[in-house]
């Protein structure tokens, strides 16, 4: 069965640069990718925030928040 | 032809976390994967630098930076 993951941005450069290396280089035979822009969902951020994210990006996988350099803070979404 | 990746650690907790996600779910099929322990290989502390690592654990791919989570800053690492 797969994993399911989410990858949390913003829309910032640095959310994209990081996003292209995720879609890139991720194994999708493995994961099941959900990319979710928290400046149009803004509703999500409490679950981003659930999951341990502080700052975007970040990658949620297995349950474990993996943020990624530091586009923005959580707090500034929402 | 494959990409190469480097993820910079030191050992600390932060640091294998991010290790068995990075293992686990990086597409090896495209990536060549070196880990490198910067607590017993000192000299390349300037290599990571000079990558763009600030903290680790990080993860150098295709020439981009991602630092993940914050275990402990690149500078107390030289």
């Amino acid at each position: 069965m797969k994993t399911s993951a989410k990858f949390y941005h913003a829309g910032c450069p640095v959310c994209l640069d990081a996003e292209k290396a995720v879609l890139a280089y991720l194994d999708r035979s493995k994961v099941d990718l959900e990319i979710v822009h928290l400046g149009s969902a803004k509703p999500r951020v409490a679950e981003a925030a659930a999951a341990g994210v502080v700052s975007v990006p970040a990658l949620v996988i297995d349950g474990q928040a993996l943020n990624i350099n530091h586009g923005a803070p959580l707090s500034a979404l929402g």
